[in-house]
């Protein structure tokens, strides 16, 4: 079988910023075999994430753990999609699944254990299959680990997430209520302090940017401190969070987008104040609980089916839409999960 | 009883590098009634910490878990002494402590749970007094608790030593051969890097201030990474260390000695490395595990008497050079332990 497939590629290596200009969409003839063992899917839905900015530069940390993207080549990416020719058993047409695909109109893989892929149980259709790239893909999981396993939230700690309103956030926050915590959220908008705050039932949300000064926000929404702070942003938030933060603090280190596009707006933390509240600083990742995926979205899927938590979704259409759908991640222009349908 | 003291204080806050101009030697009577309950101490050994710089800073982080140091009165300090009277039963006259007292010849102090004071056992008098201000008292346990309880060390791993001549880091590096590592230290000069490697045992050693470039350093020294940081200095040597870093590698943030006399000094990691790595960074401090004390030092006693661990120290002479030791410190001119010995 052979298919016309068009996929997104970057021109260049993308430095900074990245623009609409950076992106190219190719098209290619995607041919698939019986003898291949391969699969090949009808890609739904992609998934947008911030941390493929870093592998599109020349020279990243994250190249340590994700191979850096080549340009004019396909661009690997969570996806959802529609089994359309398999030549391995465990598959057959019309499955439907969720794992790496690309941004492409289709995916050709060979199942092996090292690949990230889920058949889509019955069970799950009462739920939206975007929410497999959302809460019950890798946000709900970074989101369900990192405040679970990494933060390790006792009832009643005080807890600050910044992007409250992001794919991760705003499960984080979540999380934090149904554990007994006061929470606040921050984010770049009015609209997504007012999302946080009266539909997702924060404590309390601000916009930063509407703030003079981070740190007299934080001693204004935390006058008892901040025990847990999930990090997604770096920066001058994370300077000021640690200026907030309780003994025995712990900092969960997700993300640090405010640095992807601006090397030089690294946090210079004050270690001293690390050291004297003993706070402990963890960097992780969502691939560090992959054992438990299952476990964890069986506990987020059941959450949602309660209506326990909301997922917040931001769907652009079309593969054509991948360019603008990235790019307004970095300016702040998404409210929850970024994906895009596909037609 | 009246006796004579003469005590160091500071003439007013100091900010940045210490002179001994900053310092003065007062004199006052000092009362000591069997009413009291007091216990008064003449002090033989004074321990000179670079963290006290920042409790005689205006504002300092330090503050937040250790009492700022006020011009002019006396300052609370580690030390060892005899007991000359006693209103308390625990106490006799002749007997020999060692916790916080001051610099100072006399100290007068109330017993209570609240005050960290030893009263030495008959089996120590085989150690010198003056170990029990190093590796018997709170440099011992820092470097034991946070080598052992904070980085977790397995057999095989990789661990790299900052200030490696100095009180906490020479013991970290020689815990660190005994639980079957490979370890590194740096230090500011030759005769300290020749100390460490050829007295300590470290595997290697180098002075930083020959190094043009800390990073190129380490991975010389690091050719399959760093597992195990024990970061006494910050700075540039911390982000060195992290790009050197393994996945899962861990810090242990004991000090950050070139950020006490210059914040603009600080430390701006890569947070990005961090995450990608799933580093771990640890702000801790002895106090921490006060209740484990005398199950730390009984173990260090041990390996201090089966000759398995050497004890470093650089004594001083007399109440009167307790400025010039003090300052010593930021010169980077002690080797080991640095300790004021009274008359």
């Amino acid at each position: 079988m052979e298919v016309e497939n068009r996929y997104v590629a970057v021109r260049h290596h993308v430095e900074g910023f990245p623009s609409e200009e950076d992106f190219e969409v190719k098209k290619v003839k995607m041919r698939w075999t019986p003898e291949s063992g391969e699969v090949l899917v009808r890609n739904l839905y992609l998934s947008m994430d911030p941390y493929q900015l870093n592998r599109m530069k020349r020279r990243s940390a994250s190249h340590l753990a994700v191979d850096g993207i080549v340009p004019g080549e396909r661009i690997e990416s969570y996806g959802a999609g529609e089994v359309v020719a398999s030549a391995c058993e465990e598959y057959k047409a019309g499955d439907v699944v969720a794992g790496v695909l690309g941004w492409e109109d289709y995916t050709l893989f060979l199942p092996s254990p090292g690949v990230l892929m889920s058949k889509l149980a019955a069970s799950d259709d009462d739920l939206p299959l975007s929410h497999h790239l959302s809460a019950l893909g890798t946000s709900g999981m970074t989101a369900y680990a990192g405040f679970y396993e990494v933060c390790r939230p006792q009832r009643g700690e005080k807890v600050f997430v910044s992007a409250a309103s992001g794919s991760v956030g705003s499960l984080v926050g979540q999380f934090a209520k149904l554990a007994g915590c006061y929470v606040v959220g921050c984010a770049g908008s009015n609209a997504k302090v007012d999302l946080v705050k009266n539909q997702l039932g924060f404590d309390e949300a601000f916009n930063y940017k509407e703030e003079l000064d981070m740190r007299s926000a934080l001693k204004r929404y935390f006058p008892d401190g901040i025990d847990i702070y999930f990090d997604n942003v770096g920066g001058e938030t994370l300077e000021a969070a640690l200026s907030s933060m309780n003994t025995y603090g712990r900092v969960a280190l997700c993300g640090v987008i405010s640095e992807y596009t601006d090397a030089s707006r690294r946090a210079a933390p004050d270690l001293l104040e690390v050291i004297y509240k003993r706070i402990t600083i963890r960097g992780f990742f969502a691939w560090d609980f992959l054992t438990r995926f299952g476990e964890f979205t069986g506990i987020i899927g059941d959450l949602i089916r309660q209506e326990k938590v909301q997922v917040i979704e931001d769907i652009s259409d079309g593969l054509e839409s991948v360019p603008s759908a990235f790019t307004a991640l970095f300016r702040g222009e998404n409210i929850g999960k970024k994906i895009v349908k596909l037609a």
